[in-house]
């Protein structure tokens, strides 16, 4: 009788929630849907035999032969979970779901499957299996959403967002030419993955093509883990822009050039080190500054620098900020060259990302869906470029932060635990569901 | 008639300054006496043309076959100024010039012939130069002084002062099999100039053996030159001490890393260079200090620094000294590393030069006679190694500086005018006529 019962107000279900754009064919309400914690895991440890390195870790760099096995894996999987699988020009992997209204356009989700060299197994890997793992227990549940849903795995992220940029058709043709980590062209990775590197233009996607994309990527810092926070609602993909900061001094005799007759460009740079630290933190916000490289010239312990060159990166959600700050460095460079004798300069490198917001509505959305699901959040920007970066230039993006263990990334010991891994993998499966069934609103600007 | 007369003064100074230590046979009383500039400049430029780079400067590394070509010139110059020349089992050019008394021990003065690669004509040459000189214009006005006069030409200051240690027994062993600037080996170099350094203790002196050292020598500084003054007396010759300073913080992705969650090595690092600045500087004296090195690692613009090595080096003139400003360079690191969770430790490098005071009464000699050829002098520390330090440990040393153009020093450019040095080279002269004259003092421990 309960049997029957709960058979009762599923037919109920169905009906019910039909008319709001999706089928529900088993017992279980789509509210309950969660995913497999184990299984994702367990292909999560799959994917990283496919060239896991003996030390540990994994080097699947786009292109080689490890990321040639490791995508006929996921290929397989997403055969599993019943996508129709195709691969574009660029060599991106695309697996379809229909969807129960051909006018609506597609949802997109995914993430990379290669790994920089001797990486991790959750950079880009997490997000997925955790996007396979969506579309497995759609199928498993017989869900069928009324916009079409795209899983997709980008080529090369590592290498510069190759497949990402080439999916909205901003690839500099360039860039083709320039060597891969496999050793090879990018050129000449693109076809040995069944892309069509003369005809990238076929893989390019305009604005309108699709609704939405999401991401679910690790955070690859410590600010999660830290505060014990369970997803983080990514606000934007911060822009980049870097400088060489050039001070030239004199160099002289270490033993014979009294201390009031030095311009040691050195003492110059330090206190520049420290000007660049004091700007960025006066102000509040998530922008962040850092001299990561610096050398002396002539180098020897015996010789008053004569010049040193130090590198300057910037980082913000708004580009005009990144110029605002670097502005308050370069008066800060005038005063600190006047004192001490010396001259700065800045050249500006080609080094250039600009900052993509995350859409407002998408971003409430998956706020929302954390807490319906008992999750903490915590909004926050990300420091790391990511594929999101790229197509947020033609959809709506949102991105969903799983928590990485020490905020350890590109490295052997990159992790992050199975359930973490497991509670954004629900938020990406109710954050799709959401939107498709909230797809009147004017975020996702269904056709109607 | 007046000749007459000049040549009856000539015999009564004969008589009289016999007693004193000299015999002077010609008609120029010895206060007179004055060196040839033009012949000095002449005999710096021949000397050049050995290992002369095309673009300028001379590369006459030791044990080249520049060097070899130049010490031919130069004992060619050294017997035409009648001086007895031999080789020591070290490669030292000795030019040996009789006194009237023979059991008095020889004064000993010169400097050294060997450039640093791509170096310039006046670190080390001018005063072995001016040494010749001084042999030369004694000659020609057959003074005979008490002491014999020794010039020594010191083979590769540049590579350690390997003759003037040798001289004095304090070449370490190892240090033979080491390559020189030339591409062969110590050892090596110094049988191609005829020396035996199987046997360098038979180029080994002890204390007693010579009554004083000379050395006239360019500054390599731009104090002189800077304050129009013509001869540094040098007050000694400073120690000089290196150490590596280790700062560790934590590599960390620098997008991803919040400015307050950072341990960034280079932040301690600039705050480092810049507390080694203020302690060298807020005491008076001469104290140098220098950060000449500096490397963040990994090194790239998009990683904050976890580790930074830099170089410390201070010079004083007391060794003691030097370890009291390091202790409170070490003091401040401490409190550095905690405000920014770094760790700082330093590592003693093997290289360590004990400070060589000049002899007091040489000293006072050089500056009275300064002053009685009519030029201004100043006391100064020798922020340089020199020959004259090793040679120290075992007799009286006294030091001349004359000016370096512009102080610049090992380049092409190094330059010091040729009246500037024949002013040097006439201090010398009339130091060691002081020196002979005045030998009953202390200072010289005459045996009688």
């Amino acid at each position: 009788m309960q049997f029957i019962q709960i058979s009762s107000r599923s037919l109920l279900a169905v009906f019910f929630l039909t008319t709001w754009g999706f089928t529900l064919l088993a017992a279980t309400p789509a509210s309950d849907l969660r995913v497999n914690a184990g299984r994702i895991e367990a292909r999560i440890l799959q994917l990283g035999t496919f060239g896991a390195n003996p030390g540990g870790g994994v080097s699947r760099v786009a292109f080689s032969a490890a990321d040639l096995q490791g995508r006929e894996y996921l290929m397989a999987l997403m055969r599993e979970a019943k996508l129709e699988v195709t691969v574009d020009a660029a060599g991106n992997i695309i697996g379809h779901r229909a969807g129960s209204d051909p006018a609506l356009p597609p949802i997109l989700f995914g993430s990379h499957s290669d790994s920089v060299p001797n990486g991790g197994n959750y950079d880009g890997q997490a997000g997925v299996l955790a996007a396979i793992e969506v579309a497995q227990v759609l199928f498993e549940n017989h869900v069928v959403t009324r916009h079409a849903l795209e899983v997709i795995i980008f080529v090369d992220e590592e290498g510069g967002l190759i497949g990402s940029k080439s999916f909205v058709g901003h690839l500099s043709p360039g860039v083709l030419a320039e060597q891969s980590h496999a050793g090879v062209t990018i050129a000449e990775g693109i076809r040995r993955l069944g892309g069509d590197p003369e005809h990238l233009d076929h893989a390019a996607h305009r604005s309108g093509e699709y609704a939405a994309f999401l991401e679910m990527h690790i955070e690859q810092g410590a600010v999660l883990d830290s505060e014990g926070i369970d997803i983080g609602v990514v606000t934007g993909i911060v822009g980049i822009d870097w400088w060489d900061m050039i001070v030239q001094g004199m160099a002289n005799h270490a033993g014979t050039t009294p201390m009031d007759r030095r311009q040691d460009a050195l003492i110059a740079a330090a206190q520049l080190v420290l000007a660049v630290n004091r700007i960025i933190t006066s102000e509040p916000g998530a922008q962040v500054g850092t001299v990561g490289r610096i050398s002396a010239e002539p180098g020897a312990p015996n010789v008053i620098p004569g010049r040193v060159v130090a590198s300057l990166e910037i980082r913000d959600l708004s580009n005009a900020r990144i110029l605002d700050l670097f502005a308050r460095i370069e008066t800060e460079a005038l005063g600190i060259a006047r004192a001490t004798g010396t001259t700065i300069s800045f050249r500006k490198s080609p080094i250039h990302e600009t900052a993509a917001a995350t859409d407002g509505a998408i971003r409430n959305t998956i706020a929302n869906v954390a807490r319906r699901l008992g999750y903490s959040s915590k909004r926050m920007p990300s420091g790391a470029g990511h594929d999101a970066q790229a197509i947020a230039s033609i959809m709506p993006m949102g991105m969903i932060f799983v928590p990485s263990v020490g905020g350890i990334s590109h490295s052997p010991e990159e992790f992050s635990d199975s359930e973490a891994v497991a509670r954004g993998a629900n938020v990406l499966l109710h954050t799709i569901l959401a939107l498709d069934g909230n797809s009147r609103d004017r975020s996702l600007k269904p056709e109607e």
